[in-house]
């Protein structure tokens, strides 16, 4: 029961791992939300059943070659548009109805949408990392220009986001992520040259899509938080510490000048981060299973293996860089995790790849949109190479 | 430096544990804070120190018969007015050159002059806890009427009370207290029936006063701080639970009800929550050491043990029973420690005392202050019985 409207939604990458589970707080809150948008890169059959359950406004389906069956399948839903292409994804993004846009989708593809959402004053509900990390410094300087607010979904920095309300942000000191190490920490640089596709994709705590398990696997996953992190909360790159905690129950900490620090904590379900990012300011009541010390007696840290995986240093090295730096580093990252699913290189390579394309690639301090751009297909093409 | 003007203190009970970090916290921060009163009981030659480096508008020494030694040491320092006795307590605390009231008395003797400076409209910084235990819904509903605020010192309830700044009250769930579990954790009945005074008043995480060591060692400290949790944060009797954490670093938690859980954590060091106090909404910042997870790598936590440490239980059930029934296991603990100190009693007859009060003091539903005065007595009468 709320006296207020329900918020509307728009949501970019419906049918993934997130997209599903915000879909689950969806159902949980009837009345709360209305989902005015729904989108799908290739998932053209589960989109099909979202929009028959959730009759949106407009769905988008990515690939142009299935508009015609999701057309065809939502043929007696006259309520609901059926658009396709990627420029479709940016044109929902700022449709007036939609009040929050959920930007689920893998990668850099959740750049341009999230720019024409932010341009059109929306609300970001943030799941895709990528958008920050290539373009930090350009997208939230558009979010100030336009007023539009952007709401982490990582558990990490809704853990952040959670322990900063109603704390002055000059009495910020530090923050700390924390990391779950991945499947393979504790391992030697030798034992990694041997690690599996199939033992990647197998992560202790989280479910997870294919393209983040392997980032997590690889601490990527946390350099690339590292990144976002400093462009959500604006901080300094000193400002920001790793620490690996295995059982993945404390979120995240903040420092205060004081000598204080806040902690979020509870199970690992995103569930609970992507409910606090659309339902903000207001905590939903829910019944999510509830967390306790008895089922986590013992909570351990350390710090993070920054010689075994290299690709942690590395995304600290490109943040301090700067400029179009942490974009090769994410469009370098992409290509090489895609080759690894494809098991054209082992998970050693990975951050031989990032690496050999910061070297390779042309440094911008300050980059436009169009640098970007081209530094993305730079990237690709440098790394295409190194892969093959 | 700052812009606004200094916040003018008075300090009850400046020459205990609590007194004194109070006095090094006003120390680091130079034009932040003005001293206007100072009180001791007993420690006279202290209490002149201090006024001769804060020079307050008063200072009060409860023992009469050190009045003229204390007046004749201040003679040369005609700005500080020297007072004695009980009733001075309640007048200073209600001085208009007052805005905050740190309460750091021992035990029931920090109500009236508590009472006193709400009634004023005065800001309390509350670090007698036994205040809220023994009379919880008066002293609230007074604060209420008078519009005055109540901070926390103890280290768990400013703990709770960080996590909250920010949050809807009603999006509470359950707090979840701290407890280090005292230097007896894990020991067995046996083996607390043979505790000496000395191994009792030695504290694992904490420094502090005699009594509250007791209490903690005792477990009645918790048993205290579930009571004072209840009325300072406004929660039903089963919103509260406690938890065994020996390396005290996380120092409470709140439960929100969307599952969501923060913590506050940090090194043990009262300095911190009273600076909180003192500075609220403000963080100030300090040189306070840091605290590291390289330092503590492993936290833990478990069930505390009722069964053995009895306080626990009874506090719970003192609190559920409601009306005079805290006030009496407050008296009957305060008398139990001292004999426990002065080695008339054992270890374990610190809950036996209790226990005994609890069943021979007359229940009062809806006491007033008259009501607790007399509980208070009568159970001191009692247990003074019982400890012969």
């Amino acid at each position: 029961m709320t006296s207020s409207h329900p918020r509307s939604l728009a949501l970019l990458g419906s049918t993934g791992s997130i997209g599903t589970q915000t879909l689950d707080v969806v159902r949980a809150q009837p009345g709360r939300f209305r989902v005015a948008v729904l989108t799908a890169q290739r998932s053209a059959d589960l989109l099909v059943l979202q929009a028959r359950e959730f009759r949106p406004a407009v769905v988008v389906i990515g690939d142009e070659a299935q508009y015609a069956g999701v057309k065809a399948a939502l043929a007696n839903q006259p309520e609901t548009t059926v658009m396709a292409g990627a420029a479709a994804l940016a044109e929902v993004a700022a449709r007036p109805d939609v009040d929050v846009v959920l930007t689920a989708l893998v990668g850099y593809a959740g750049l341009l949408p999230t720019l024409a959402a932010l341009k059109a004053g929306k609300t970001i509900a943030l799941a895709n990392k990528e958008t920050l990390v290539v373009a930090g410094q350009l997208v939230t300087s558009l979010a100030r220009q336009h007023g539009a607010a952007i709401y982490p979904v990582d558990s990490e920095h809704s853990a952040i986001f959670q322990c900063l309300v109603g704390e002055q942000p000059e009495a910020v000191e530090k923050i700390i992520l924390t990391a779950s190490g991945g499947p393979f920490r504790g391992r030697s640089v030798q034992e990694l040259a041997q690690v599996t596709r199939a033992q990647a994709l197998k992560h202790p705590n989280w479910e997870m899509g294919a393209k983040i398990t392997i980032d997590s696997a690889s601490l990527m996953n946390k350099g690339l938080e590292v990144i976002e992190a400093k462009w959500l909360f604006g901080l300094t790159n000193e400002q920001i510490e790793v620490v690996v905690h295995p059982q993945s129950i404390i979120h995240s900490l903040v420092q205060f000048r004081d000598g204080s620090l806040k902690a979020q904590l509870g199970l690992p379900d995103m569930k609970l981060p992507i409910q606090y990012a659309l339902g903000y300011p207001e905590r939903l009541p829910n019944d999510f299973p509830r967390f306790s010390f008895l089922d986590y007696p013992t909570l351990t840290f350390e710090q993070p293996d920054g010689a075994t995986f290299r690709n942690l240093p590395l995304a600290f090295e490109a943040m301090r860089r700067g400029g179009n730096a942490p974009c090769v580093l994410n469009a370098a990252n992409e290509v090489a995790v895609a080759a690894f699913l494809r098991e054209q290189i082992g998970f050693l390579q990975l951050p031989e790849v990032v690496e050999s394309c910061l070297t390779r690639v042309s440094y911008l301090a300050e980059p436009s949109l169009d640098d970007y751009v081209q530094t993305d297909a730079e990237t690709r093409r440098v790394a295409a190479e190194l892969v093959k």
